[in-house]
């Protein structure tokens, strides 16, 4: 079996770690390994597959003899160091979204458009959490029935916002029990025992980036520009894993038992939906699996077809560090 | 000024004493207040506009004399006692569901259908927190365009539930802070870190009664059985406050700004909306207000004429207590 030179840009960062965690739970078959972060970050050693690797800084070139350079270290880096590692013949899974509406750049979900993969420039984008799973979700459905219209709410995990953001709510939170003063310096307000409508900058029409980014991205991943999505984006005072309450409108009547059946035999999703025993998705039973769950899959009878679900996934994992290596594995099977 | 013999039943939960609050502060015109309760909070004392008062056991006695009697002790109390008030010549503000749909009782939100209240048969109902503070906000925009459809998505306070609720979320936020295991006696599951998609019982089509009291109760104070509601409530980690994230589609359109001016001129409604200032609607900000407090305004152009919005109000006040008092204080107006 062909082994591969990877780089993991970004490796001290919450999804950086998250990375080598899962290119070691799936064996990813690396030949060497180089990490990769800023300046700061250089001397640190992390371990992969039992062996210790010390983070280097990220220069141009870092990415000589590189085949798969994987990338998580914000925008600002992928703009500047995604074309040298291309350049020098690496493809790039870019997990920012400095390149996730570039035309040049494929923007995949592996279980929705894995065939956009091979169209590749030498970098592939790796989408927003919020939309990976909802995509994930929804792909089957919209394959059988066709989907006009998603009217989505969220419920955002702190570890979106990286690191800091955890530390800042449990340090608000023990502060406040404490009945101390709280303070806020990852997030403008409070976010323990609070909700932030507010994840990225806002526009001028009132709406923030990340609800952008679920309507625009929606649409590329499933190459379908008449898919109309609204999306109101919000913070919730929890670690990990995002959940989603989602309005479809089918263009053909899907019914509830139609959709669980649909929804259980697509890859990488799980349905948990029994209400008669409490089953439902729940943020904290998506810390330790690599599925989309869905459930509270109901009939919305406001419209002739429509229908409302509870959508929630790991946004460091399928979100995020998951989906990238995903699409490195589909890439090399080819 | 005629004064009033009142009396609050459940005076020693959680909304009852808010009520006992929100008399003082609003200056109630009572002459004779009763505390009533359970046996199990016979005794107790609680204080009124600097007075103390015993609680008493509720008994159908209780009500002899009583002109006002506010009940928030839950639907099992109030279908046994409420007629036994009435009978006595009280007038009965309910916040239980118990009588909420009955066809012979209003439901009543003062600045959405004060006229309801003079149609009572010696029981006024108070509706449901997450229904309250969406009327009162939808309402100028009902009357002006007219609303087909609501997709609304809870995020509500765990106070909702009551002061165990409460305890429940600190004590697991505790133990989880200090890696210890959280214990979970009022809800199914952890709710501290997590969000849960539900709230009161489930229906056999999968919607919860918290749900379903969204839609009948938005048609009925509204008068119009023809306004679509569609509804996902979810419990969030968050002590004090309901956020909404509200999809609506009006008959006419309805511009972003129209909708701010609006609603800057609705009784009981504050327009907090300025995204280049972050400033838009928080449950922390509820704590404070007796407004319902609306923000996120954009238009939805996904459809001809739509609206997105985030409401945020105080649950224990005027989504339960204050409600209740303003109820009874129009119905002193006369």
């Amino acid at each position: 079996m062909k082994k591969y030179n990877v780089a993991v840009v970004g490796a001290t960062g919450a999804v950086g770690r998250e990375m080598l965690k899962i290119l070691e739970e799936r064996d990813f078959p690396f030949d060497n390994l180089k990490l990769l972060a800023s300046e700061r970050s250089e001397g640190k050693k992390l371990t992969c597959k039992g062996e210790e690797y010390v983070v280097e800084a990220t220069t141009p070139e870092s990415f000589e003899g590189v085949d798969i350079a994987l990338f998580s270290a914000g925008g600002g880096v992928s703009k500047k160091f995604a074309p040298e590692a291309a350049k020098r013949g690496a493809v790039v899974v870019d997990n920012s979204s400095a390149w996730r509406m570039d035309p040049e750049a494929p923007l995949v979900v592996p279980e929705v458009n894995p065939e956009d993969i091979f169209k590749h420039k030498g970098i592939i984008a790796n989408p927003n959490c919020s939309t990976i799973q909802m995509v994930a979700a929804l792909k089957p459905i919209y394959d059988k029935v066709g989907i006009d219209r998603i009217v989505v709410s969220t419920y955002q995990a702190v570890s979106g916002t990286g690191k800091a953001a955890i530390d800042e709510l449990r340090d608000q939170a023990k502060a406040i029990l404490a009945s101390e003063k709280a303070e806020s310096n990852v997030y403008p307000y409070q976010i323990a025992f609070n909700v932030l409508p507010h994840i990225d900058i806002f526009f001028d029409d009132g709406y923030t980036k990340e609800e952008m980014k679920m309507v625009n991205e929606t649409q590329k991943i499933m190459g379908d520009d008449s898919i109309k999505v609204t999306a109101t984006a919000a913070r919730v005072p929890v670690v990990y894993g995002h959940a989603e309450a989602v309005n479809i409108e089918t263009k053909e009547k899907l019914t509830v038992s139609e959709a669980k059946e649909l929804l259980d035999n697509a890859p990488g999703v799980r349905v948990v939906d029994k209400p008669e025993e409490l089953a439902y998705p729940m943020q904290i039973d998506a810390e330790s699996t690599d599925d989309v769950l869905v459930g509270r899959i109901r009939e919305d009878n406001t419209i002739e077809k429509g229908l409302n679900l509870w959508i929630v996934a790991n946004n460091l994992r399928k979100g995020a560090a998951l989906n990238t290596i995903q699409i490195a594995e589909r890439l090399i099977e080819g």
